[in-house]
């Protein structure tokens, strides 16, 4: 059940690969429930999502459903883990210590989902030296001697009016992706992967929405 | 410069208020460069946006920039930090104080944006009773006595198979909204508002951009 296609090497819309982690996670939970196979139909309808969306990003991987059966719940999950990149653990770089960057020390769920911190770097001498969830803070100079290390992703969580000069110093560094929680635009040369993650941006819609409610109800 | 209109209750697109952030941190490098007064067209070809859609996104709040002039900075940071909700406190309980849940608590930033966590809730001996940044972590079960509080903001950072029936037991209890950082996705009545914040799906299209990268190379 459930055949393996080759897999092209194509460009994944982000919308679907967003929504995968949430497959993956609904795919766990049907586990638990003793389900073997589950169809796309199915899915879609726990999902709240098109059954036609759900084949179509699904079809990004490299699983193919039976027809009238559907996909086999151990194989998708494990397809989906592969293809998301979580069964590889990957090395990270953090800059900038400061509240944000210290909380995703803490985070040890990224491991879980193949991102592990190595070294953190920050300017501020309050926090250089320390050491959080086993991973050491140093002074951001001595990331200059580290640069061998292949270490190819960067998140940055430095203050607004650093962002951009950290982005650069990481780039030139070696650094191939940059995880950008801060709400600065970076400009990076065209080859560098930004994902920008701002948590504030999040908040600002969910303050909106709860709001506009209020207003609603008035 | 910068006249006020009244502001109408109308609900406005999630891609604009997301985008909305990053001109506050925009406007604020501006200000701190000294900047008195900016222009759509300029904050357009700086964050590389289209103009238009500068003026349209900024036209949810109640500002109306000058023809020929543009917006004044002070003015339009202050009208953007009022409108996101960033102003004031609004207080929140978190559920699951697990790996996540406490990299939230330890994150202080939010305060800045107008979110202060004021109680945790978990079920795990080993956390209840523990105190993270002035914050107490409490059994879930003691939520039921702490419901009046007036509290209407949940974050859930549960694991996955508990994410349904907490966010149920927080409805239950008078939250309504909830930043839901499980990949889960969640059944609520509609009045419910569910901001959807996985961080891991961002690392997923990071870890799929990198990649594709690293194919084009080959």
């Amino acid at each position: 059940m459930g055949d393996l296609k080759k897999q092209e090497n194509r460009i994944v819309p982000e919308p679907a690969l967003r929504r995968m982690p949430c497959y993956l996670s609904y795919l766990k939970l049907a586990r638990k429930a003793g389900q073997k196979v589950i169809s796309s139909t199915n899915i879609a309808r726990d999902m709240g999502i098109d059954p036609t969306q759900v084949t179509k990003d699904l079809s990004y991987t490299s699983i193919v459903g039976k027809t009238r059966v559907g996909y086999e719940v151990d194989l998708l999950i494990e397809v989906l883990e592969e293809f998301l990149g979580f069964k590889v653990l990957d090395e990270a770089f953090l800059f900038g210590a400061g509240s944000l960057g210290i909380a995703l020390l803490h985070d040890l769920g990224l491991r879980q989902y193949g991102l592990k911190i190595t070294a953190a770097f920050d300017i501020n001498p309050q926090v250089v030296g320390k050491e959080i969830e086993g991973v050491k803070i140093y002074h951001v100079n001595e990331y200059a001697r580290m640069q061998d290390s292949g270490i190819r992703i960067g998140i940055l969580t430095v203050p607004l009016d650093c962002a951009q000069k950290t982005a650069e110093l990481m780039v030139n560094g070696g650094i191939k992706a940059i995880w950008n929680f801060t709400p600065v635009v970076i400009k990076l040369p065209n080859e560098i992967v930004v994902q920008n993650t701002s948590l504030y941006a999040h908040l600002a819609v969910m303050f909106n929405r709860l709001h506009s409610n209020d207003a609603e109800l008035k």
